[in-house]
Parts: C-alpha cells; structure tokens; sequence
C-alpha cells in the first residue's frame, strides 16, 4: 500500500466506466480534485479523495505537498526501435535540403532502413530499452511502437519481435503497430506491385501467427504509398483482424483520409494538411485525429494540423510523440504538450486530455490507463511543487517531473 | 588535479588571446580536437592535447570514452530576478489576447512588477538561486542578469542588490544590467518624463556609488521607450561609464539600432524585424547581435531574427534565452541551440559559437570564459556518449548533459 496525501492536485480524475474518446466541449474540461490523497494497493488506484477523509497510515507515505498528481502519458504514435540517430539529415535540411529529397535519394526512412537491417536483435533491444527508459522518466506509461524501418520480410520480423521483448522488459504498457508499408525499398522502386505483394502475402501471415502486432498502419502519402495501394494493405490486414492506425495528411491531402474510415481505422495521426470534407468524415466515423506537433517544428514546416477546427466539430484529438530519428527525434510528452498549447492553441486542459485519456483511446488501453479512477492501473505522475496546473505546458523548458510511478513502482 | 581522458572529442578550442567576436566565415568554423585528454588544475584548464601525450595520473581521473567536452554556456541576455510565474497570461494567449493587448492592460512586466515589488530580498534570492541552479544544470557557466521588474527607484535597487548578493552564492559567472527603462509604470503614464527622470536622476547615481551595474539597457519599442528616451537614458547611463546592451527590433524597426551604436552599445538584442540599413550599420560598429530564439517561438510570432543574413554580412551573432515569465519562460541553453538550427537555420557550428565565445563577448568575459584553452578558467560541459557533435542540437527533447564543470568543480 502506497498513500500520496496532501496532494495539491489530483488531475484527470474520470469514472472508471468511462470508455470513449473526449470530443469538443468534454475535450476542453478537465475534472481536478483539489487537497486529496490516493491510494495505492499493488498495481492499482485503491482509492482517492479529498483530505478529510484520507487514510491514517500505509506501507509507504509520500507526503506531494504542492505537487500535482495526474495520469502517466499515453503515447499513441512511435517509432522508438531504430538503429542509429539521423543529425547528418538534420544538418542537410539546414543547408537547404527537403525532407522530401532527401527521402527521394534513400535517405529517410530507407536510411533506417538500411542500417537496422544490419543491426541484430539484441542491438535493437538495447538503443530501444534505453528510450523506453527516458520516455518513462519524462513520465509515459503507455506507448505504441510501430515497425517500418525493416522493410525486408526478416527485417519486419525482427523489429515486431524487439517490440514484443519490450513489452516483459519494462513496466510501461507497449501496443505493437505493423508498418511494412513505411517506404518502397529502392530495389522495389520499378516493382511496387511486388513490394506490396510481399508486405500481404509473406509479412502478414507470419506476423497473425506469430501474433506480433496490435494494429496495422500505411504512410499514405505521395512519396510514400497511394490510396489504393493503401486499400489493399488494409484490406489485407482486415483478414487477419488488424485494425488500422495510419499516417495520413502530412504533406497531401489526397484520400487517405477515406481509405481509413473505410476500414475502421482507430486513429488518422498526422494531418498538418486537412480539409473540411475529410473533417466531416472523421466526425461520423468517430475516429480519433492524433496530432504530431514535433514534426512540423522539428522539419520547420509551416504547416500545423488543424487542433481548434477539429474540436469545435467534436472530433476527439490525441496528442502524441512521433519519435523517430528522421523527423522527430524527441520522446518528450511534455514537451508534446508545450508546443500543442503553443502552436496549436490547444488549451492546458484540451492537450492533458489528448496526451492521457484520448491517447489511450487511440491504443484501446483506456480501460486500464489514461485517467485517475478507483481500480485502474496506478500509472502517475508526481510533479515538483508547481503553481498551477496551466504551470506545466507553459514551463516548456523545465523538468517539472519528480516521480513517475507506473503499476505501482515508483520510479 | 583533473584529469579528463578518452574525451571523443573536444569542441571550441581556441587559441587562448583570442578577444573578438566571431564573425562571418569565423562563426561557421568549430576548431575540434578528437580524442583528447584536458587537466584543470584548480579552477583553470592546466592542459590539454591529444591522448597520445596524456598524463598519466592526476588526483581526480575521469574516463570520458564517447563523450564530448564542450565550453560552458554563456548566456548574455536573462531576467532571471523575478516573482512568480506568468502562466495565466500564456493561458490568454492561447484565448486570442496578444502580448501588446496584455501588456497594455497592465500585465506584461507591468504583472511581474507589481508582484516584486511586494516580495523581500531574500524571498527573490530564494527564486533566482533556484533558476540559477537549473540553469547550471543544463550548462550555463556564466549569465547576464538584467533589472526591470522593479520600476521605483526601491525595487530596482532590490533586483540589483539580489543580483549582487547571486554572484558570491554561486560558481555561475554573472553580470548585472540596469533596465530601469524596461516598461513605463501606469501611474507615470501620462508624466512619462518623470518616470525617465526617476531612473536618470534618482536610480543611476544611487547604482553608480553603489557599483550595482556593468551595463545598462532600455527596451525601446512602440509599447516601451521612444528613441529619443533612450537615447536621452544611454547618455545618463555614459556619464556613469555603463556601456549599453539594449532591446530593440522584437515587434517594430523605429531606430533603436541607430541609437544603440551611437552609444557603444556592446550588444543589440532580439532583432525579430530588422533591415538592411541596420545590419549595415551594426557591421560598420562591429556590434554583436543577440537572437532570442525562445521569445518568438513562446509568443507563437511567425517573425525570426534574420540569422543567416546578420552572418553573410559579417555580423557577429550570439544566442541568449531571455528567460523570463512573461515571453520565454525557459533557462535552457540546449533547447535555444536546437531553435536556432530549427528556425533561424544555423548550422550546429554557428550556433555553438553563438552559445558560448560570441555569448562571452557580449558580457566581456572572454578572457577568461568562451572556449577551450590553457589558463581560461575550467568552465565545462561534459556531455552523455552521443555519436556527435550535431547529434546535440538535434537531439532538441534529450537531456545529452551528463556533468557540468564549473571553477574547477565538478557538478
């Protein structure tokens, strides 16, 4: 039994049959109990409440006298297994080069590429688990990893494989997402059909068996793969029970959009270019628009997704890292949260509840995760003594983590 | 002794007479020494070469094997003597209210005036040591700290004396500024004269005998001080031998770079809107630019100061963090590295300059502070294994800082 007690703060306290994303007005509250304590009983909320009431004593005390409490992040969009950093790209960008060129002469992802194919597992393991362990300290407790810089049948097989050793090395909840179609591999470059081919007929099938993955994802995008051909992966996917999460709309806005609703997708993430048709589509399929913010800073784009426009028309918003050495290289929530209320004007309370209780819509681990309610798993975290909660987003520069405490340890 | 070994590399090693701002072509240049050994004997850097001759033993050893050693921080441009956090205004930015909106209705510098004039000395030392110490974790080895939440002749002696009583507190370098001119009091609104009166008559004799200052400064923009103000507070401040470092060109180009060099200014600082006609006149001055990246980052302001083109004209620029509460809430030197490739597209060689010899120039610490060389004082960043050099300012979500070395003592 843990106790925290005189907690300034209590943030994200929901009930704990609560099960759908948050969209427009729900999205922009945020329910804090203030001056209360929380209870720990091995890896779940036992209870809260305000002080009045709070418990004599417990195994371990942690006195949070102001500090705030709040639901761990829930991070719905990564690709934390890759072989080596990019910079010499980020240098190139500086000098004037675009992403798009350099992804176009087999830099980008088929730089990852090539240098994870090279890589054994175990390597893979070890950059992975050390990134796992500084989202945690930065205060996430779920995460999805996505596949995409193997591109080769083994290559696939061994990144979805890293994942699933990540998921008993560590305490934060990982969901597996399968990205074979992150890239054409230059080899397949006059010979797409065939790419395709390979990602539906050998990749998939190993993966189902081998239960290697939670979700299926495209990047559906000009330089990367067309509507159509999304169609058929997804399609594909669809047999063996994947559920698609896809990157849409991050440079074009070209019918990705259609393609994901079509089949049920749980989330659309990126959408720096969008339309109203394409919103009024995911309003009635109800699909979650999970917004990257550290892409278009980190490539200097001017571009930034639509945040307002898409919650004044009820459309839940989740709010996620991206990481990735090429456009992305940051696995920092906080930070997520900073740049949504800088650049996207999404207030405090809007972007807390995209990084914690949609994200974990965005992953289906809502259920257990995402906000503070009696009986869910105790991921939280503990912040230094802060003046208000606006305090958090608005400190873009400051730590102001003490503790992350995920399925009752404290870490 | 210290004996620091294996060092992947050493980054800025200069040759230790070196007293002028880099410029142009200069500024691109980083002088590296790869895989090298540096022994500081008390607080200064006693050697340092190539591992080949490497001493053998010392008192204290360190193993630096894929880590850089780098010069610490010099941040030119802070206003770290403050109150309390202005979150609330950030909140209302976010609503649509602009920082000229909110300034004009006495918040702004106004807010954090009023909230320190009502705080003791020692309740803001108690927050600046703080920041100071936050900031020295991220590796800042020397600060410039300016008044100007103070605005009565009081608090402004407040603020200097607390800058005063910071530099016997802590390893960190600091020089004070006085920005008495920093907002016009409401109660002077319509008797501006004498609250410029106030500072040139009252304020600076008091900080002269005192020796409170090493430069003074005025913001001078449509929402501060008029040129002719400032002009007028420069001469006042000449006659007491305080060379001016001024904020000019953050929202309007009104000629505050004329004014700032036809007083020696050994800085202009911010520089968002700037012409040719000014680049022009601060080369012919051999002025220093300081960029704020964070400011117009935080405020969401589409307008960057001119980076690459100060450069190709020759102009030596500096990078600072502003950190204050209202416009750039943030100590982090690291962060403002990364801002600076991102947004203003220096290269991470210029931008290294910018953060540490070009900074040290415009507080005049460069002989002892700035960069790599024998008998400079051992002020020095020791970073994580990182794979190199621009992986540090890419890296923008990554604490990459493993030990801080400051006079010689390990942090």
């Amino acid at each position: 039994m843990i106790l925290i007690k005189n907690i300034k703060a209590l943030l994200q306290v929901r009930p704990a049959l609560n099960a759908t994303p948050l969209a427009g007005l729900e999205q922009s509250f945020l329910p804090i109990l203030e001056n209360a304590f929380l209870l720990i009983e091995k890896d779940r909320i036992a209870d809260f409440g305000e002080m009045s009431r709070c418990p004599l004593r417990a195994d371990v005390e942690i006195d949070a006298f102001g500090r705030m409490l709040l639901p761990a992040w829930c991070d719905s969009h990564t690709h934390i297994v890759y072989a080596a950093a990019r910079e010499e790209e980020f240098v190139q960008r500086i000098q004037g080069v675009s992403y798009e060129m350099i992804a176009a002469k087999g830099g980008g992802i088929l730089n990852s590429a090539r240098r994870l194919q090279n890589k054994s597992e175990s390597e893979l393991l070890t950059g992975a688990i050390q990134r796992v362990e500084e989202a945690r300290a930065l205060g996430t407790g779920a995460m999805e990893i996505k596949s995409g810089y193997g591109l080769t049948l083994e290559s696939e097989l061994k990144m979805l494989r890293v994942i699933r050793r990540l998921k008993s090395l560590t305490d934060v909840t990982i969901k597996a997402t399968f990205l074979g179609a992150h890239a054409v591999p230059l080899e397949y470059k006059q010979r797409r059909n065939e790419y395709i081919s390979l990602i539906i007929n050998k990749m998939l099938p190993i993966i189902a068996a081998e239960n290697l993955a939670d979700y299926i994802d495209v990047f559906c995008e000009k330089m990367a793969f067309s509507v159509a051909e999304t169609e058929n992966i997804l399609e594909a996917g669809a047999k063996y029970g994947l559920k698609p999460k896809i990157h849409t709309n991050q440079f074009n806005s070209m019918g990705g959009i259609e393609a994901a609703v079509k089949y049920g997708a749980i989330s659309v993430d990126h959408l720096e270019v969008l339309n109203e048709k394409e919103m009024i589509l995911l309003r009635n399929h109800k699909t979650i628009a999970t917004l990257l913010p550290t892409a278009p800073f980190f490539l200097n784009d001017v571009h930034t997704p639509p945040a307002r426009q898409l919650m004044n028309k009820s459309i839940p918003v989740a709010l996620a890292t991206d990481c990735n050495p090429g456009t992305s290289p940051s696995i920092s929530m906080p930070f997520v949260w900073s740049l949504a209320c800088i650049r996207l004007r999404m207030t405090p309370e809007e972007g807390l509840n995209a990084l914690t209780w949609n994200g974990a819509c965005a992953m289906e681990v809502q259920n257990d995760l995402g906000c503070i309610a009696k009986g869910k798993i105790a991921n939280l975290i503990l912040t230094k003594p802060v003046p208000s909660m606006a305090y958090l987003p608005y400190a873009f520069g400051t730590n102001w983590i003490e503790k992350t405490i995920l399925k009752g340890n404290i870490h």
